[in-house]
């Protein structure tokens, strides 16, 4: 079974015409969903951090960090893209695997793409290979390896980022099994770091060590041939069973990217289909918190497991409360990051609310689904069934949704005349004949410095 | 338990004096080991992979490559030196483990204090407690670690990359906390690519993470404070079973560095007491090839399990090939780099002797022991047993021995008058003012420039 140069032989062979227009359509809304969460993370004091490291370490200025406009190696850039991008748990998520395919594969595509000036189009069409070459290791070793404590997104993440980079770089196929040998013998990231700033540093690492592998194996600097086979390779080592079917069955023919959701609420994906009920609720009854007398919900088991916290006392920490996500979503009628702030958890009108909030298991649903009744204090009651949370593949976010979380979280950093042209452009992306257009309309400085 | 904060401790608190000074010469020994191997590398053409992405990628004049003299960044230089330091499967070993301590820990070090110009005395604690860091982490997972297939090289090596630098970059205990966590979960490193140019990538790239997450930890970036101890941390992901006791017990009291051998041979240690029952053969016999019939040995069965390969095809490869180790032990009478050249393991004279070796495993053997038969074409044989290899710690090589060891590894890269210098300022690395100086003497450009 030659698993890796199989799938070495479909990121560097595959033709951009070959890939089906819904494929390349789901690959445009991933870039687009990805450039978003990142713009908007650029604001987080954090990557003044990775900033000052970078210039302390220094580094040529090959590429570009999104929403602040900082240029530097391929290499620095690709971590705090990465990192940007899954900052704020916004980004997007396969659904059989829980990787978020994008925040490690598109940062090592787009600093590539960037440097070497590539057209739209290829920077696409690597995304689209690097994003599927992500979700079929994944697949190969779930649910084994997360169960094990692994972050799938940090460890599986090197695999996106070096099939993208590398197929940019122009590696061949022999380059790119050794590409994915080093990529694979740098795989990392455990989930015990979950809630400090070293989660999303691994998409960050992970697309940074993708970019390395590839500039690595260019020059011909040489791995195993077998890092998925191999007896002492990345899928025996870091997982307790796999099945290296899943890699390479249907390769070309079947995509997972139909499989990827982009996250429509800025919290955890389970709280999802509790938040589209409380939505729905809104549209029918004008729930103002003052007429509320409780919220009875039933659930899938994972949601108590995973965020049943009734008071967080963070804005990272109502990421991970089902109360907090229903009761926001009921006052603010939405769930995106500013619901998510220290001083929207430690409102005491929010807090009030999650506390007439409640749960019951139900293991007759499903992770997205949910059932929602609401209890008016004169004693009318409204109840509202979700069968697919929004964002997942069965109901996905549509474009115009897409479009509206791109213009509100970018809002806060460029103008715009500024969102409106690189939102046209990225769904251009096919006809853009040069990457370098689309990371200038995604700063603010490099605009202006154009326009002056 | 707080293990890893008790760790953390003991990196940032513990005074040099408290250090026995058998300990300090230990320490001292890995260091001068560590630049001979570092230095004699400097001349593969592999490193110009390196330096070829270093120069394009960029970054800051701030550390110097041993031997080569080309100043990059704290990372780049760190990884690069990591690399040389492991390069010819030459430098150290932590007999409990088989981890190789000094790659991942000394770069890390030797570029802060280079920076920084840190004294001798400063530079040599950090190396002492990052090493004895790192030999903890080990003890406490394995064997179950390394059996998984991981090369505890490459992960453990984040420890000590990140204790030695951490410390020479002032750290506080909590800010060591993190910074344990920011290593950890970067650890990283499958055997499947032993043989490959991957493999003493592994602990340049530890070198070079641990760096980072010093670095990162310092401006107060956050990450887990229970890496050890923690649920989903680095020891219950990347370990089947574990001792934490391991860690802590007789912290500051009882050294591992005491158990640590200098590698007499460039090649797998395992393979080594297969070689000094060769040399030893040879002090008897005239074992001439042609007068040869075949040589069997009795091995522990690891030796099967990692250089079971017959014919390799590299000189990497040669140096995990228990049949060639013999081979050119016997027709050159040693086991220095020479002996592991890509035409070294092409000879046919050599390639015909490892086709009459065998090696049957022997449970009762432990890793250091081996029993070899030498059976001449007249019928004669002749048995050697080997109950601890040259350079086990119950063996170890004399400073005599050390010094030889560097003077040959050095010898073609650095004049005689200079090697000279360089080994009696690292016998008194306490007094040495500034580090700066030692690097002056380790590359040939630098002794030049200063000249000029």
């Amino acid at each position: 079974m030659d698993v890796t140069s199989d799938l070495a032989h479909f990121i560097i062979e595959t033709q951009p015409e070959s890939i089906p227009e819904t494929i390349r359509h789901e690959g445009k809304r991933c870039i687009i969903n990805f450039i978003a969460v990142a713009i908007h993370a650029s604001r987080d004091s954090s990557l003044q951090i990775l900033l000052d490291i970078f210039r302390e370490e220094g580094g040529q200025t090959r590429a570009s960090i999104l929403g602040n406009g900082t240029q530097s190696s391929l290499q620095n850039v690709a971590l705090a893209n990465g990192y940007l991008g899954h900052f704020d748990d916004y980004d997007d998520t396969h659904f059989p695997t829980i990787l978020h395919p994008s925040s490690p594969t598109i940062p090592a595509a787009l600093a590539v793409a960037e440097c070497h000036g590539i057209s739209g189009r290829d920077f696409l069409t690597a995304t689209i290979l690097g994003i599927e070459t992500a979700c079929r290791v994944a697949l190969a070793i779930h649910p084994f390896h997360y169960d094990k404590g692994w972050h799938i997104t940090g460890t599986v993440g090197v695999f996106g980022a070096v099939a993208a980079a590398g197929r940019l770089l122009g590696l061949n196929t022999s380059q790119m099994v050794h590409a994915l040998g080093i990529a694979g013998t740098q795989a990392a990231g455990v989930r015990e770091v979950f809630g400090s700033m070293s989660k999303p540093f691994h998409p960050g690492r992970s697309a940074q060590s993708g970019v390395l592998a590839a500039l690595l194996a260019k020059k011909r600097f040489t791995s195993t041939k077998k890092i998925f086979e191999g007896r002492r390779g990345f899928t025996s080592v870091l997982s307790t069973s796999h099945d290296l079917d899943k890699i390479t069955y249907g390769l070309g023919e079947q995509w997972e990217l139909c499989n990827i959701g982009l996250k429509p609420y800025a919290c955890g994906v389970v709280n999802h289909p509790l938040i589209d009920a409380i939505l729905a609720l809104q549209e029918r009854v004008d729930a103002i918190p003052g007429k509320v007398n409780r919220l009875e919900a039933r659930v899938h088991p994972l949601v108590l497991e995973l965020v049943d916290r009734r008071h967080p006392l963070t804005g990272l920490e109502g990421k991970f409360s089902f109360y907090h996500a229903m009761a926001v979503a009921l006052i603010d009628g939405t769930a995106y990051p500013d619901q998510f702030t220290d001083s929207r958890v430690q409102d005491p009108v929010v807090s009030a609310l999650r506390d007439r909030i409640m749960a019951t298991p139900d293991s007759s649903l499903t992770e997205d689904q949910s059932v929602v009744t609401l209890t008016m204090h004169d004693g009318r009651s409204y109840t509202e069934s979700i069968h697919h949370a929004t964002g997942s593949p069965e109901n996905p976010m549509t474009d115009v949704q897409v479009n509206e979380k791109f213009r509100v979280l970018t809002s806060k950093i460029l103008p715009k005349h500024q969102i409106k042209r690189l939102l046209n452009l990225l769904w251009d992306l096919d006809h853009v004949l040069n990457i370098k257009d689309v990371i200038s309309l995604s700063t603010l400085n490099q605009l202006s410095n154009k326009q002056l």
